[in-house]
């Protein structure tokens, strides 16, 4: 870090980021969470079990489900076995196996309230059992139904952010920029951006972390169909005025984002954020375009491979002794 | 299009319509999507399938209900007939025809849970699979419950816009017009319009298209229980300034539309839009009225087949060359 | 209405009421929907059985629910029975009656999938039928999930209005007023009221309605627990500032009422609308108290049955002539 | 509570708390609801019965569900035991506790739709009540089902209040301050804080709540992820201005806390109150912090037993009678 840059930060420092000095690491994580350990509260309290099974990934849900299926099955299978075989109809006693074998699949008949008949409860405790499986299986089918519901129907931007910033020559200064896409066969309006950066300073004996908000050239767009240069100005509102390509690159520095729009389907507000670190700048490059007239010249086509391609630009020199 | 008249757009282009200046054919579709071609990401990334789902006529997301449900259960008839028929009770063992006949309703009342019993699984393998037939029967229902509910609870404008705008004398200028009115029984209010217009301009070499926001006499409106014409008042602070009846002939215009909207059932905010090409739009034409007090004198009511009824106007003219 | 009141209204016509001129009878029923008849499109189209399903009374919905669940068993019942009773185990043959009535109950046993197994179908036919049943049991019991849940999950203000509004002495001047108590366990912050008044003006040869908006003393609340009692005060900028009791009385008035508040449980903006026409206004009363504090003075009681009681009250005589 | 204080309260009354000078007790629970009973109106119109159900204990709605499970297998046990057993196969007719049993067994097997068979009716009377009992059965269910989505999927905002409010030195002045967090694996963005205290007055005669809105010191948050102290700094536009320990140990006062953020996983608005009655507001203490980085520096700890750590502080002593 240039020992001369933090007077050049004309800017006051925001407060309201609702991080504090002492936070450490990363303050959002790429993929939009706050990097925040919590604890103290016991662990039932702390997590909310359906934002968990929101946020799985669907292979991770779909084997979750299956292993609690075949889970609850073998518990009740070993109930009924305790009870006695001999209070279900038509189990094949030849052996201990194919009794076990066959409770746990008139288990699975009765969770699932198929109850083919071919095996039966008789007794009174086989019966009462069988009772509250069929009872507590369509209430895990009730809770799966709400599951899959809150899954699909969970409002999301379904937006692609460029893996790096750059910082390239525009109008006639700098800018940093990254950009993103909607990938998804959703429709999004009215946009709008908000960035912040984190600024690591030592001012003398201590580390800390100052947060600038920072002004986006266009910080609203009505429709977000294709990609979303967005945009900051280096000017002398900006706190990386001046900044030399060194100073990115010796500065922890985090630029925050955070993207809301309305999505027409859902017909609800959307949000995603990311943030950016020091090693995912670069000084220097600009962005190649990602979208293109197709050939029929009735349509446009967003090529989403696109989205990191940047090829590298010359840079203005400023004189930074004069600021 | 007139050589002079680009000139006589007085209004700054806007920059943040979202659509670039390389985009081609329409922006916006009838039907309120943007005419983007995504590419780039695989396809199961790229597709949302609950959007798709949502957005499916009722014939054909039935069709596909069906069509899925006689698939599976030919997939495991195809499983259970492999397994071997002898693994299920009750079967008609006459012909293998008739032993798949019946291992396909066997499939079809472990899927839906029926489970009559006349047929049953008795080895290991055939409850097996059975068992994880009702699980995954459950399962889809669980998902087919999410999809018609989020179908039917998917909060929607129906509105109906005239499928022409027109151009008319208003007050004392000209102005853009077209209606729309909800074809529904929700109950619509605090409603708001949005319009802006992309322009082609051919400058010299190349054509591009410049975006303008267009102004309305009436941008809000309490209830929207009656039909709303929309007018943009054609006078100085307009893009289309002294257009003649050939200007809005030869040039290249969409009018694109965002309605707003709070809807009581649901609600929530509902959004829908529409777009008019140069193609769509009617020099000297006016609305005939579509809503009337009814015979008892105590209600009114509104005819929404005469949306697009329009008569023909006299135009004044106008001195362009001054303009 | 006497003759020279009209020149006492100063304040101007609102256009964006949505309500046009020609429109007839009140505006907005007492349940808050406006008073206007579609016509044109098919009914399918204009009707949202969904909204229509959301809008039943509880007792409307499940007669209806039972009603089609017999209806579609009897059709079911009716297409076993041409199929042929041979077709199915289990069936009672003593008579064509109760061959009948057997298969009523195995339509039922198979369309709520209980499938006893008593009856089973065995030929093709009769399988298949039943296959689809159980299909068509288990969709439909899916959308009656929806339903409920859509029932039962909308977010509705539960706000009781006043059937009266009043005008009384209020301050300096006199005030209409009205009104309204959440009677329902939510819990509603951040509550506000828009006031509007449709008012017939005899211009000379026509009547038509004119539409103002209404100011109000207080228009937001920040918390609707107890009742708020909602006051416009009559002074120079109301439309109504000189009307006489007669005046009230001899002109076709209709006061708009549009309230929105925030509901906590459910997380969502609630509105209900209302309206009062001329004979819902007395002109000379006030409203009684309908809110004091409980016996232990620990809590306070809202009465919501006192929700009309208003006494008589003497109201200041204003020289109109001078107005 | 000191003679002279009231005159120090420069702000005015705020009329639009909703609350009025007549109620008593505390104005908003602990909880956040506000501490009003209603009556008149029925009980069944009175309650909202989903609202109930959605704020009811995890362990309470399971429980009401078994329990409503067993009783309406009672009823129906009941009904097939007056029928007849004779109109059931299967049964155990060795003594009447068995038939009960059987009955009711039966009975649990067609409203969770199980149907093994062994036990299946075969007269008129007890198909019938079969038939309704299985389509109650998946009514039920279904319910069930939008029970438990409304309940895992209802917003909230799962803040954490400390208990006590402290007033402790702030910059130049004192401030009183609370502090919350948010301890469940939600993401809060946009949080702000609204509040207002209500302040007992003597005035002469009759005591009376007057209400102030409290400015802070930061109303809003861009991220909430650690904790918030909020803080009202206790200046010349604070209605606490001048409070001597004892005016705050001796006065009802009573701050109420309105907090209202983003949560990104449901994509709405959440809510969440609070108050803060005299007794639980500290003269003279301030919070002891409650995050720190964690061992490897990359993260930050939020340790929420310590939300109501705090310690004693000097109070600067101000010169009251110059107020």
């Amino acid at each position: 870090m240039s020992k001369g840059f933090k007077k050049r930060i004309r800017q006051e420092n925001t407060e309201n980021s609702g991080f504090g000095n002492r936070a450490s690491g990363r303050f959002i994580n790429k993929d939009g969470l706050p990097n925040v350990k919590r604890k103290g509260v016991n662990v039932f309290n702390r997590l909310s079990w359906y934002h968990t099974m929101l946020n799985l990934s669907s292979f991770r849900f779909i084997t979750y489900l299956v292993v609690m299926y075949i889970f609850i099955n073998l518990i009740f299978a070993f109930i009924y076995y305790l009870i006695g075989v001999e209070h279900l109809t038509g189990i094949d006693k030849s052996d201990p196996v194919n009794e076990f074998i066959d409770v746990f699949f008139f288990s699975s008949q009765t969770f699932t309230t198929v109850g083919y008949g071919r095996i039966a409860p008789v007794g009174f405790l086989a019966s009462l059992v069988a009772t509250f499986e069929a009872f507590l299986g369509l209430l895990t089918f009730a809770i799966a139904t709400g599951l899959f519901y809150g899954r699909f129907s969970r409002p999301r931007a379904y937006l692609r952010f460029s893996d790096i910033a750059l910082v390239a020559p525009f109008q006639d200064v700098t800018a940093l920029m990254f950009r993103l896409a909607p990938y998804k066969n959703n429709a999004l309006t009215d946009a709008d951006v908000t960035l912040s950066a984190a600024i690591e300073i030592n001012d003398g004996e201590t580390l800390r972390s100052n947060f600038y908000r920072l002004e986006t050239h266009l910080s609203k767009i009505s429709t977000l169909a294709l990609n979303w240069t967005v945009v900051h100005k280096i000017d002398e509102n900006s706190p990386f005025f001046g900044f030399s390509a060194d100073d990115f690159k010796n500065t922890n520095i985090e630029i925050i984002v955070h993207v809301r729009a309305f999505d027409e389907v859902f017909s609800n507000t959307v949000v995603q954020r990311s943030s950016y670190a020091t090693e995912e700048i670069i000084y220097g490059a600009k962005f190649v375009p990602m979208y293109y007239p197709d050939k029929e010249k009735d349509s446009t086509v967003l090529d989403l491979d696109k989205i990191n391609a940047y090829q590298r630009t010359e840079m203005p020199v400023f004189d930074t002794e004069k600021l």
